[in-house]
């Protein structure tokens, strides 16, 4: 099955306006509200993290989806089913690593179930507030508008695959993949300054992922400068492939957006890397080696460096 | 493991004020929230349910967590993991039996996710406004308290029974057990027009499991007139044991609460079925057939009938 269709289909029965961004925003509430799920051996393998690491980073996921939304997190449910060959100790270690990543935020976890089951599955709802913010959607980019990103990419996906192929460990690579740490105050400057419309997600299914689809929503190209585009030099050493793991690479959880170039000098921390052009026969057209690509198709994009 | 032992676990490491009832009331947003999980195999079973009445019944069973807290369910998101075996048209199903439980409720599905697993596991979180209502709380029993519940009880437990032994089919029964129906204007007509603090819970593990668990929390104990509980005499006629199906049964999704009896004749349909009384050493003393019996270990008492 593919995802892509089935979110169509469900978007066609339900009829929802919502149904888009990867947070719902329910402005007679004054929040966002966003639900994500993480299962054993599809997310994440309990060979190379432990309980402590996946509960950490099953809040940063969530988080980061709100940071995307441009909304302060502040409470957060967890519904947890459990295996049975986890222990006690593994359940309190996941808990334990959840409050870790709440541990310098003004955020609450206030519910959420336990139920049994086959294989460890984390579903995870977190509410932000929107007082004081304006909230993004992938479909605001606008023609003009330039592409900021924060951090650096390519690192989460270095790190996993030196974790999956025992390669010589590199600590900060590892660590970017274990232990990312959500955008938000990349975010809150945005929504705390910005007056207009504006496009933003987070890179955790990549950097190209993010900036495809928020092209195909607000139905523009976007012009890339790939040369512009930070990472940890040590990616190069490591893999020949170091490009693909910078554009293509996930759970960096980084944040790129579509802002008018005026916004620029109130913020503090970013990189641009390109600029949101007119509707061509393309999405993304990426500059790099003095050459130019044109990318228009997910599906047949993916490694397209080699 | 043991699910009591582990909440009170998560409840120390978290330190929360707010995990304790099905729904964590967010005062300074003015809702209620609630997240549930339901695991293929665990909670439902495919050889007796269709996707389409899994769709309908997951939604009633969290629209019945925020009629327990008094609220007005009014945003969910769905967070859904497909195995391979489930065809397209199955997830469309699913999410036509969801749309068919909210055709009559000013409730919209507005966010969440979808991913690969082994099982069907489906997580769902509902928003409910407080606005114009008393929100309640397991903890409020108080002394003097009638205790009063909508509808009829044990109907979903003898139909399920019957599903799973092959028996003769029961139209209502099998009806009670696929298709239940929260209890939203039960709920709303208490909210509306309590004043003093009050308990209520679901049915969805039992008349006696929600009496037991508000005992627990209020520290005090009840006293239950059987013979007043209403229940679909039928039940009566496919078992010997009915009074366990009405009494333990699960997942009728019923309300029960205690409220102060100035509010009764503010209410249009309920039944009273007993009285909160002082603590005594039991929780719950049930009176049937002349005798008086009392419940003080959760553990212990289950099939006490028998």
């Amino acid at each position: 099955m593919n995802e892509l269709k089935l979110i169509n289909n469900i978007k066609k029965i339900l009829n929802s306006k919502y149904i888009g961004d990867d947070c719902a925003y329910l402005n007679d509430l004054g929040i966002v509200i966003t639900q994500d799920s993480l299962v054993e051996g599809v997310h994440f393998d309990k060979e190379i993290m432990t309980p402590y690491q996946t509960g950490y980073k099953s809040m940063m996921a969530n988080l980061s989806d709100v940071a995307a939304s441009g909304a302060k997190p502040c409470y957060i449910t967890i519904s947890i089913s459990i295996p049975k060959d986890l222990s006690e100790e593994d359940v309190n270690e996941y808990y334990e690593g959840c409050k870790f990543a709440l541990k310098d935020l003004d955020v609450e976890i206030v519910g959420g179930d336990i139920t049994g089951s086959d294989k460890l599955y984390i579903s995870i709802c977190v509410i932000g507030k929107t007082e004081g913010r304006k909230i993004s959607s992938r479909s605001n980019a606008k023609i003009g508008h330039k592409i900021i990103t924060s951090g650096v990419h390519g690192s989460s996906a270095a790190g996993l695959r030196i974790l999956m192929n025992n390669l010589e460990p590199d600590k900060d690579l590892i660590k970017a993949h274990l232990m990312p740490v959500a955008q938000l105050d990349f975010s809150q400057e945005i929504a705390e300054n910005i007056q207009e419309d504006y496009a933003m997600m987070d890179t955790s299914d990549g950097l190209f992922d993010a900036l495809y689809k928020i092209g195909k929503a607000s139905n523009c190209s976007m012009s890339i400068d790939f040369e512009r585009i930070l990472y940890d030099p040590k990616i190069k050493e490591y893999f020949d492939d170091y490009k693909d793991l910078i554009f293509y690479g996930g759970e960096d959880y980084q944040l790129v957006a579509t802002v008018p170039v005026e916004l620029l000098p109130k913020l503090k921390n970013y990189t641009i890397i390109g600029e949101v052009i007119q509707k061509e026969d393309c999405v993304i057209k990426l500059n790099y080696d003095d050459r130019t690509e044109k990318i228009n198709n997910i599906d047949k994009c993916f490694n397209h460096f080699k």
